[in-house]
């Protein structure tokens, strides 16, 4: 017998994959559609949205292009992680109310098989870190740089989107262990944050006329490790500085994700090998979840620890209403959220 | 008191840097000199050159644009590897008589510190092993791919100039460790010789108008090591196939050595970008000292072994004399040698 909480509503909203972008999404790619509210089988559980996670990957499902995720089909429910409270289940391992991490998407409500969820500790932070500081980009920034930036003792930590969930972690994980860490990010009031708030020893305007100059001036030793989520000018202009035995963890390439086409020449990727092979780098892209198996429950303990004791801060930007989501994720696109982009689908009962 | 061997005559030839190439390298870059036969000061030896080792870092030395080591200045001694015997000798390190491996360059005779020499074993292989197989380039393979390629049983190795003293080894030790090889190179002759005497699993011609369909045949399962030493269109074929967590280590770029300015666009760089973060990649430029202190040691018993029971076997193209050098050198860089390419400067007391 199913066991329910209060009785959900009988319909929901979605948001749909109404069509696929070409270049830049626009408000025409979605679609905002009520529809019943599923019941659980057995061995499965309903759950109710609270927050959902607005990343830059979202960008590439959106596209049939080949990947390392399927796309979601056209008609199809944007997909997103999001912390959900149990509201109906059928299964032993989940009870109503529990609050859990799921991968339901851009909906109100969802039904997954209770063993795609992982319960959640309410106490421990605020719910919405689950997706941010305490979730999978800070776990991007702890895995890509502990594991292949693997910063030295004063060697000097570069990275770019410095105001974003990812950037912002890496820097402060760099200084934890005890490198320098020189942040770039767009325009005055992130370049403050990263400088004030977060702490970076530098902090870079990539809009500024004089970038790479000051770029040279902030890396006087030149860079050793350069954490990679954005691509474009910035990698252009840190390239030529990494020193000896230099490393890049990739992650994104935010900057081309929009792109309908290659940019003009002359192509550079002969220039690329051979600065790799003349300065012995190593050049990696990753996903976090190759490292989840080995290294997410220490990510959890340390970054909950650093949070606690000051030395990691982070900044959230919580939109409010599914109705929103679109809007906001095309906004994160060109750079105008400030913080981890949330959006608050439903009442959050630890923060009513 | 110096102790000398029979009389060193009293002049001998050098090959100079005439001046920098612009683009592909010709005979006017080189010119040959006689002059004095230095002696040796407290601690030096003087040393007969055997043999002279041809390889395509050269032509970076050439050139004054930055790169790991420094240009030959114009008007300098060509640097490479060579096996000498000691003719003179004012330390306890070192004997007359003794043959040593030494950096001394394009010339007949050198006087070189004591310390900067190896001492060779002339009964352990053919002394010019010490500049191929058994030598630099053998342990660029060795380590390159060990280290980085770390190819796994059943995996699928990828290397470019496969009949060549690098790839060759490439090859037949991605086999030992139970790896699949393919090997791409130019010409029937070459491509028969990869197949039919290195024992290559597949060996393709990058020349053939359907090389493109022939590699995506020869490799089936996709590609988890490509071991880059070419560059161009070789790699351009590679890259799509490359299996995701797939390793690139790459320690040449004979292809464009000569460029003398980049490829027409458009620019590829944000498409290899993508492909390195889509498919998890790792490229991994290198150059083999980085690795000797760690890996020297076991190489030479690894492929010493691996060379007395057959399971590695290696081809050498041998020039005689210092004044034939320049061109085969040139002919090196077109890849018209077939082998590890050696000049014989002097006689070779263990074969005369």
């Amino acid at each position: 017998m199913t066991s329910t909480a209060a009785p959900a509503p009988t319909t929901h909203l979605s948001v749909l994959l109404a069509s696929r972008p070409h270049g830049e999404p626009t408000p025409d790619n979605f679609t905002l559609e009520r529809t019943a509210v599923p019941e659980p089988g057995p061995d499965e559980v309903l759950l109710r949205t609270i927050y959902l996670s607005l990343d830059p990957y979202m960008r590439g499902r959106m596209s049939d292009a080949e990947s390392y995720d399927a796309p979601v089909p056209v008609g199809g429910v944007m997909t997103g992680g999001t912390v959900s409270e149990v509201v109906a289940s059928n299964s032993d391992l989940v009870a109503v109310g529990d609050v859990v991490l799921a991968l339901t998407g851009w909906q109100e409500y969802a039904v997954v098989h209770a063993k795609a969820v992982r319960r959640l500790d309410p106490t421990r932070a605020p719910l919405s870190t689950a997706l941010g500081v305490l979730g999978m980009p800070g776990f991007t920034a702890y895995a890509g740089l502990l594991e292949i930036g693997r910063p030295q003792p004063t060697e000097t930590v570069v990275v770019a989107a410095a105001a974003g969930p990812v950037g912002s972690a890496v820097g402060q994980i760099a200084q934890i262990k005890g490198a320098r860490a020189v942040g770039i990010a767009g325009g005055p009031e992130k370049v403050a944050y990263v400088k004030d708030e977060l702490g970076f020893d530098v902090a870079l305007d990539h809009r500024s006329p004089d970038f790479v100059d000051e770029l040279a001036a902030a890396t006087p030793e030149g860079i050793d490790v350069y954490f990679e989520n954005v691509g474009g000018a910035v990698f252009d202009a840190v390239l030529p500085r990494m020193n000896e035995f230099g490393r890049i963890p990739l992650c994104g390439l935010i900057s081309q994700y929009n792109a309908t086409r290659l940019p003009d020449g002359p192509d550079r990727s002969p220039a690329l090998l051979s600065r790799i092979l003349t300065r012995s780098l190593t050049v990696r892209g990753f996903i976090q979840r190759e490292f989840v198996k080995a290294h997410y429950r220490q990510f959890q303990d340390d970054m909950a620890g650093w949070i606690a004791d000051g030395r990691v801060r982070y900044r959230e930007d919580v939109v409010d209403g599914l109705e929103k989501a679109p809007e906001a994720f095309l906004g994160m696109l060109r750079g105008t959220n400030f913080g981890k982009l949330v959006v608050q689908v439903g009442a959050d009962p630890t923060n009513p």
